[in-house]
């Protein structure tokens, strides 16, 4: 099975069908990599959450349009939300797997957040873009989850005063997982805070315990921060299934 | 923080105390990347569990003795067992992600089973031995896991028929998780096994089921193979902590 993506999606003049066109990148792979012809099925994924089954109809100029014959609308759609808010690693590769990882696992959206031991303070976002596009093909998703370009620490607890939040640090005292509160995460509204290399500042711990945000442990094993965003997402898909 | 690695400790001839000696791969990035001196403090592991503390003593055709004034044995030593089975994926990059990443998040055993759907059947062991003590090094353990090369699926169940096993398997029917077993997960003995690319086969399932080998699941998402390694990793340290 293979998923394409494409977010053109237009009404069929003739009926009331949809007609999707694939872009160059994706009719280059349809037709001269997986050497899809004329009549072939063909699935293709939106970024919404639709899942199209069609088939090739014309090929113009190198591109492929796609006539609809089925939409399932909410294609593999979770009833809980997974947020999380990571602190971008220093290597952008590192944050680009971290992402890659996310949405195999099942997430929904994706914060950067600035803290006060940060090492990079700028997302290349048409690049992490790109990277969720393909994980989501790749893992035979629909959906691409909303990923937030960096802000502050402060102004995101500002932002999410109202959602329930947790933060994953390494102070000595902070010994409860996300298992503990386990009944209480499948909320739309929560999110989990992941800091940068070298952890939250004691004061930004301080100001998020301010906020109501839980305190939370991921072991005793000091993880990189994108190992801990891979641990979190996998630990939110599975204590809500 | 920095950790060397060296197997190479021999007893002083002058007192009771020990010597470590650097090998070439060592000592040159002791002295020319990170710039030691001789009498520098240095910190060693030997991925048998003891981290050794000493001073540079001698620097002799480029490579480093170092004197021993401190050991600790067992360190960071974990009281339960972690021992994943995983059949090898195709592309090796990724079951050397694996490896780093189950290094980083605690275990104590890695062992490669070759399942009926299989896409590699051969480990380039030397190189998984060096990613275990590049990892061991960076993540600040002194630990490096026991890894066992490839052997049959039918062969790994003979061999620990008196352990307890469970088996990540994506059939219908299996919705236990290994948080349903926590209460019992924490004996020396259990393991866990992880299907290749297209899981495990229905023989296998119900050979592994017919050897008291529990069925778990890790959610309802398809993961890719080593994703799943390191999911249950963390799970396991998470769950015994």
């Amino acid at each position: 099975m293979y998923f394409f993506y494409s977010n053109l999606i237009v009404d069929n003049p003739n009926d009331l069908s949809k007609i999707i066109i694939l872009d160059k990148f994706e009719s280059n792979h349809c037709l001269n990599v997986l050497r899809y012809k004329e009549k072939d099925k063909i699935k293709v994924v939106d970024g919404y959450g639709n899942l199209y089954e069609g088939k090739i109809g014309e090929i113009k100029k190198n591109q492929c349009f796609i006539n609809v014959y089925n939409i399932f609308e909410n294609y593999m759609k979770r009833d809980y939300y997974v947020h999380i808010a990571i602190a971008p690693t220093k290597n952008h590769d590192r944050l680009e797997w971290f992402v890659e990882k996310a949405i195999e696992l099942g997430i929904d959206e994706i914060s950067f957040i600035k803290c006060s031991r940060s090492l990079r303070t700028k997302i290349r976002m048409n690049r992490i873009q790109k990277v969720a596009i393909t994980a989501m093909k790749q893992t035979l998703k629909a959906y691409i989850p909303k990923i937030n370009d960096i802000i502050s620490f402060n102004d995101f607890l500002k932002l999410h005063q109202n959602n329930f939040g947790y933060i994953c640090h390494l102070e000595e005292d902070n010994k409860k997982s996300l298992l503990d509160y386990r009944n209480r995460f499948n909320v739309e509204s929560s999110y989990v805070l992941i800091g940068p290399e070298g952890d939250f500042s004691q004061e930004e711990i301080e100001c998020a315990v301010d906020n109501n945000v839980s305190s939370i442990s991921l072991g005793d094993n000091r993880l990189r921060t994108e190992t801990a965003g891979v641990a979190v997402c996998h630990l939110i898909n599975l204590i809500n299934v």
